[in-house]
């Protein structure tokens, strides 16, 4: 099969490699139908050091179920099935609390001997516990902005609904979203979705924050900095916005997330820190109570819930996607993510 | 008057100094009753270089108003007061969501012409939204337990408090408690209040852990560093602790607190941080989505509900004062925390 592997920073290949075959018992092989190119993917892209034989790349995914492992008695090959991008169990105790990413039994893909997930076929551990089924769907004559939406289910719409989610959007609440980006923007639907009655939306890209305002954010900020702060602090009368969505992992959107954070308020993060230590006390969070929470998105904690709401047409997330390209292009769409070009690139089978 | 000024890390001296005056109609003077020497003014006792005329220390305090401005109208003078560690109007946006101490017209004694209240006498600024009278308490005949227990309501019990309430401890919950100070002890006594139902406190002092566990520690871990996270997660199934109560505010402190929460779990603090970056990123907080919360304790916010279980008879935290002595006495107060010979120091007037 065909299949996308990053050798180093800036250098994507797509290349021919064994196809994927069950392993365990609780594996699936999942044929795929849309993948694409993720934020973080760009991290390693402009970072990875040289390795051979280099990454396999991708890791959200709809596609149908080609085998199942012979413990994988819930699914049904022919089933249409999104693919969170972290497997898992499903059953262990931190998938019982709801944070399915970090499963005692659960992982990566592209990493301890599993493949990417932009490529042809696909080895899907934990299967049972990792995939859900679309019912209803075939994708062969499914419309192409349903199968769309599907696909941001894997990761990036629901990594934006987990902002929201943890940081305990409600009805009234008044929310800003630091970052423009595909996660951003998903954020701003999802605290929507949650009754968030003011969205201020962080972001300089006016093709982005025009979606943003479409999904319900009421304010756009183009400035950064001080600046930035300042405008936030008057579209708030003064006080800062009760909870704030981070969706860069950068340390200046950390800053600029506590500096527009009300007292009291909570800093939720999803954009994978690119920091390790960062200010946390008097003078950034401790005197004015601010808590800080968030991390790694348990996609599968909300699949379920969140396919009914796309077969619904309740959610439209899949318009994070401004580019569609075959595998073999797939160099060429890190190269446009990278250079701000696209938004988010999906990759057809 | 009397009263205790800090003139350099170890040299506190009681001198005398003009009484206070009212000075806004918003003011109250009190004279006090009993006040206390905190485990936060230990950090200046160990690092505050030289100044003149010195520092004005003392922030808890129950005493018997003496004098109103002309606009603090709810209160009467003779009423038995609890004095918040610090000063707020109680009406502003961030005193309404219950963050009394962030006050947007409050601040805290011994700085900008405001005294200390390790003094026998007080100006109070903001007094109609700061004080809390004590109903049907005269202080001349009152228990001394009694007169103990309102006055931990100034800081330390509504401190260890906070920590229990931020850290959203329910009945149920697996708590563990990082210090076995004063304020510990008391988010001990506060956990076990919330329901909480196996509370691990991590201390090392016997005569300090065993009011921990007649509070309502269930478990006692002397252990620090990896031998003391081992040891948690041995008593929690592995898993580790939902909510973690963090009362020291140093850095081995934070990471022992972040390294014994269980996976999507809360890191409460209430130790005044003595540093200002920490870990945040994903080996810390990011990958097992743990939350970070706490802060300065508006102790205001829990005085009405607090001052009746205290009157009640359903909490003691007055037991945290294992010395009492006079004004007089004060430095020596502090050098016997400092040695930790006492747990907490009581001023009798």
């Amino acid at each position: 099969m065909r299949a996308a592997v990053m050798h180093q920073a800036g250098d994507v290949r797509v290349e021919t490699v064994p196809d994927p075959r069950i392993v365990s018992p609780t594996d699936a092989i999942v044929r795929s139908v849309r993948a694409c190119i993720c934020g973080s993917d760009l991290h390693p892209y402009r970072s990875l050091p040289a390795s051979d034989p280099g990454r396999p790349m991708g890791h959200e995914l709809i596609g149908v179920v080609e085998e199942l492992g012979a413990e994988v008695t819930a699914l049904s090959v022919g089933d249409l099935v999104v693919v969170p991008f972290a497997y898992s169990d499903n059953t262990c105790p931190a998938c019982r609390d709801g944070f399915q990413a970090a499963c005692h039994h659960g992982g990566f893909y592209g990493s301890n001997g599993v493949g990417g997930l932009q490529a042809e076929l696909a080895r899907i551990p934990q299967a049972a516990g990792t995939l859900v089924a679309v019912p209803g769907v075939d994708p062969a004559t499914a419309d192409d902005t349903l199968l769309k939406s599907l696909l941001t289910l894997s990761d990036v719409y629901l990594t934006g609904y987990h902002a929201a989610f943890m940081g305990g959007v409600t009805a009234g609440s008044t929310v800003a979203v630091v970052g423009d980006g595909a996660v951003g923007l998903s954020a701003v639907l999802a605290a929507r979705r949650m009754g968030a009655e003011q969205i201020i939306l962080m972001g300089r890209h006016a093709e982005r924050t025009d979606l943003g305002v479409a999904w319900g954010a009421t304010d756009v900020v183009p400035e950064r900095g001080d600046e930035g702060v300042a405008r936030v602090l008057e579209l708030t009368g003064g006080l800062g916005a009760q909870v704030v969505l981070e969706a860069v992992g950068l340390m200046p959107a950390y800053v600029q997330s506590y500096s527009i954070a009300r007292t009291g308020g909570t800093i939720s993060r999803v954009g994978v820190p690119q920091y390790s230590d960062a200010p946390v006390g008097g003078t950034s969070l401790f005197r004015r109570n601010l808590t800080l929470t968030g991390g790694v998105a348990p996609v599968r904690a909300y699949l379920e819930d969140a396919i009914q709401d796309v077969l619904n047409g309740e959610i439209d997330p899949g318009k994070v996607f401004d580019r569609t390209i075959g595998i073999e292009d797939t160099p060429a769409g890190y190269a446009a993510m990278d250079a701000r070009e696209a938004l988010k690139v999906m990759i057809e089978f």
